[in-house]
C-alpha cells in the first residue's frame, strides 16, 4: 500500500493507539469527580495539556481540547463573532478556507454579519495591502487558513500579524490544521489569538484537537454546561484522545525536525517526475508546503485516475476530503484563476514522514500508464 | 476496587476498546475519500449507524453522530431555537435539567429568547398540567432530562409527547443521556424529535454520542463546513469512536434484558441497607431509576466522606461529575425542595449492570464505619 493522501487524515502511529488502549482501561474516570480514579484522570489531562503547551511554546491556560478541526473553526469564528458583536458586525477572511470555515462565515452572514472575502494569486496566496484596505471600525475578526489544504499555499501570517498588530480590538485566528508539525508558525510571534490544530492530520485519533485560545480572549461557547476547558468548552474530556493527541503532536514534532529534509526531497522527486508526464501541469506553488503537491491532467476526469490507483492501492485525492464527493470544480482552484479545465482534473498527492522514494517512483510508474492507456480509450 | 460511579463515567467494555483499536490500526481512511480505504471507512460508518438505528428502533438517517452528551445537548437546543426563532423565541424546560440543557437555555437568554422552567415536586418530577399551561403560540421547543442524572427521577416523557403530538410546531427534545439502556425509551411513540445519548455513559468510548433527529426535523448546525452526519454535523468522523460506541450500545442493551432485575436488587438491597444506618435520608424517589440511589447524611459533608471511601478503593461521587468542583448545594435538591441542609449533604451511589451484592453490603459496611468515626469526631 503506498497511502499519498495525508491531507485527508493519517495513520494513527502505534504508540498513540497504545497509549489511547492503556489509558482508556487504567484511567477512565471522569476528571471532574472528586474520588482517586477521578484525580488520576484529572493529572492525565493537566500533563497532556501541559505537554502541547511546551510544544506549541503557549501557556497550558490557551489550550482548549475540541473534537477536531472542524470544531476549532466553528469555535473560533463563531465564538467570536456571536461574543462581540457588540463591537461590530465586519468579519475578514480569504476565499482559499477550508470548507468549515468558508461556511461558518456563510452562516454568520445569515445572521447579519458582513463578511470580506480576501482574493488570492494564482498560488492561492493573500495580499496583504488587500488586508490592509479591508480593515475597517466595525471589524472584529480576521481568520486565515496557514497552509491551504488543496494546493499546500502558505499564507503570510508573519505579515498578517504584524499589520493586525496595530489593530488590538480585531481578533486573528488562523487554521493551521494542515500546516501543524510541516510548516512551523510561532503562535506568539505572529500575534495569533486564536489557532486551530486537528489530532487525525498528524497520526493522532480522529475526534481530537486543539483551539489554541490566547489568554484574555473571551468566546460565545458553543457548548456550554460544564466548566471543563478553562469554561469555553463543556462536556466530559475524552481524556484518552486528549493523552494520545499529545504523544501524536510530540511524534510529528520529532519527525519533522529529523526528517523534514526528507518531506522536502519527496515533494521535489514527485514535481520532478511528474513534469515528464505528458499533459501534466503542477498547480501547487512551488515553494508551497513540503507534504502537498497538487496538479492537473485536463481532460481526464481525476476520479477515474483515483480508482485506477486504488486499484494498485494507491491512495491519492481530488480535492478536500470534506467536499470530495461534490461534483463541482475545485473552489480553491477556480478562485485562484487556476481555470474550470485545471479545477476539474486535479489530484492532490499528500506525504507524511515516513513516505519513500521508492513510493514516489512507484506512483510516477503506476500513473503514467493509467494515463496512457485512458490516452489510448479516449483517442 | 468498587466503582459505583457510573452515572459520572463508566468503564469502557474490552470489546469496545479492542473494536476501537482494530478500527484505528487498519480502517483508518477518511469515509469522505474516494479510494478504496475511504470507502472501507465509509462502509463501516455506515454499519454502526445502521447498527444503532436498529437498537434504537429508528432510521438510520435520524442518527447524527457527536461527541457526547453536551453537545448533543447543545446542538438540540441551540439549534432548535436557531434556526425556528422566525417562528417563536419561547422556549420550555425544567429547572431540574443537566448544566449541559440549563446553561444552553441560559445563553439563549442573552440573545433574546424567553424560557420557561417547569417546576418539580419533592420526587424531582415535573406536573403535566403545568407544562399543557405553559405552552404558547411562540413556543418553538420543549426539552427535558428523562433521568435525572442526580435523583433517578424518571420525567413522564410519554404523557408529554402525548400532550406535544397535539403541537406539531413545538419540537421536543429529551435529554436521555442517564436512561439509555437503563429506563426504557421509545423515541417514536413518545413523539420525541431530538434525542440525547452519550456513548461514556454506557461502557463506550468518551468523546462519542448520538443525537436522534427525526427526519424532517432542521436545525441550525453548530459545526458547519462539510455535509457529513446528513449536513447536520460537520467534520471528519471519529469512526473507531463510533463503531465502539455502536458495540458498546448493543452490550449494555443485551446486559440490560438480562440483568436489569439483578440492577433493581442491587438497589433494593442498598436502600434497605441504608435505612439501618442511623442519620441517612434518601432523596431519590423510591420508584426512580434503578441504577441511582442518592442520600444525604445532613452535618456530614459529604467531600469527607467520598475522600475516606476512595481510600478503600470505594468510588462514589457527590452531585452531577461536571458540577462537582462548585462548591454550591445540589441545584437538583435545592429545586426539588429537599432543603439546603439534605442538598449540601448528598451522596450519589450509581451502578453498573456488573456490580454485586458483596460490593454493596462492603460499600455499606464502610460507610457506617466512616460515619461513625465522624460523628465520634464531631461530637
Amino acid at each position: 500500500m503506498i497511502y499519498f493522501d495525508n491531507s485527508a487524515t493519517t495513520k494513527p502511529y502505534k504508540e498513540v493507539i497504545d497509549t489511547y488502549t492503556k489509558v482508556s482501561e487504567v484511567y477512565f474516570g471522569n476528571p471532574s469527580s472528586l474520588h482517586t480514579l477521578g484525580k488520576e484522570a484529572e493529572v492525565l489531562l493537566d500533563q497532556a495539556r501541559d505537554q502541547i503547551a511546551k510544544l506549541l511554546k503557549v501557556n497550558k491556560k490557551e489550550v482548549v481540547f475540541t473534537s477536531g478541526g472542524t470544531e476549532g473553526n466553528n469555535l473560533a469564528i463563531k465564538g467570536t463573532a456571536l461574543e462581540h458583536q457588540g463591537r461590530g458586525k465586519h468579519l475578514i477572511t480569504t476565499n482559499v478556507e477550508h470548507a468549515s470555515n468558508h461556511e461558518a462565515f456563510g452562516q454568520l452572514e445569515t445572521l447579519g454579519f458582513e463578511v470580506t472575502y480576501l482574493n488570492v494569486n494564482e498560488y492561492g496566496e493573500i495580499n496583504i495591502s488587500e488586508l490592509r484596505e479591508a480593515l475597517r471600525d466595525d471589524t472584529i475578526l480576521v481568520s486565515m487558513i496557514h497552509v491551504n489544504n488543496e494546493l499546500g499555499s502558505i499564507q503570510p501570517i508573519k505579515e498578517a500579524g504584524e499589520l493586525l498588530k496595530g489593530y488590538p480590538k480585531v481578533y486573528f485566528h488562523v487554521d493551521h490544521v494542515q500546516g501543524m508539525a510541516k510548516v512551523p508558525l510561532s503562535f506568539k510571534d505572529c500575534h495569533i489569538d486564536l489557532c486551530t490544530i486537528s489530532g487525525h492530520k498528524f497520526h493522532g485519533p480522529k475526534g481530537t484537537g486543539v483551539l489554541y485560545v490566547r489568554q484574555g480572549v473571551k468566546l460565545f461557547s458553543l457548548f456550554t454546561g460544564g466548566v471543563q476547558e478553562h469554561n469555553l468548552r463543556a462536556g466530559t474530556e475524552n481524556i484518552p484522545g486528549y493523552v494520545a493527541l499529545a504523544k501524536a503532536l510530540r511524534l510529528s514534532m520529532e519527525k519533522y525536525v529529523s526528517r523534514k529534509t526528507h518531506l522536502q526531497q519527496l515533494r521535489d522527486l514527485l514535481i520532478t517526475e511528474l513534469e515528464k508526464v505528458d499533459g501534466v501541469i503542477l498547480n501547487s506553488p512551488i515553494h508551497g508546503a513540503p507534504h502537498i503537491v497538487n496538479y492537473s491532467m485536463p481532460g481526464i476526469k481525476p476520479e477515474v485516475v483515483i480508482q485506477a490507483l486504488s486499484k494498485k492501492e494507491i491512495y491519492v485525492s481530488t480535492k478536500s476530503a470534506c467536499s470530495s464527493k461534490l461534483a463541482e470544480p475545485s473552489r480553491i482552484l477556480m478562485v485562484s484563476g487556476l481555470g474550470e479545465q485545471r479545477a476539474e482534473s486535479a489530484i492532490r498527492v499528500s506525504f507524511s514522514f515516513d513516505n519513500t522514494f521508492e513510493e514516489v517512483n512507484e506512483f510516477v510508474r503506476e500513473l503514467d500508464n493509467i494515463y496512457s492507456q485512458l490516452k489510448e480509450v479516449m483517442r
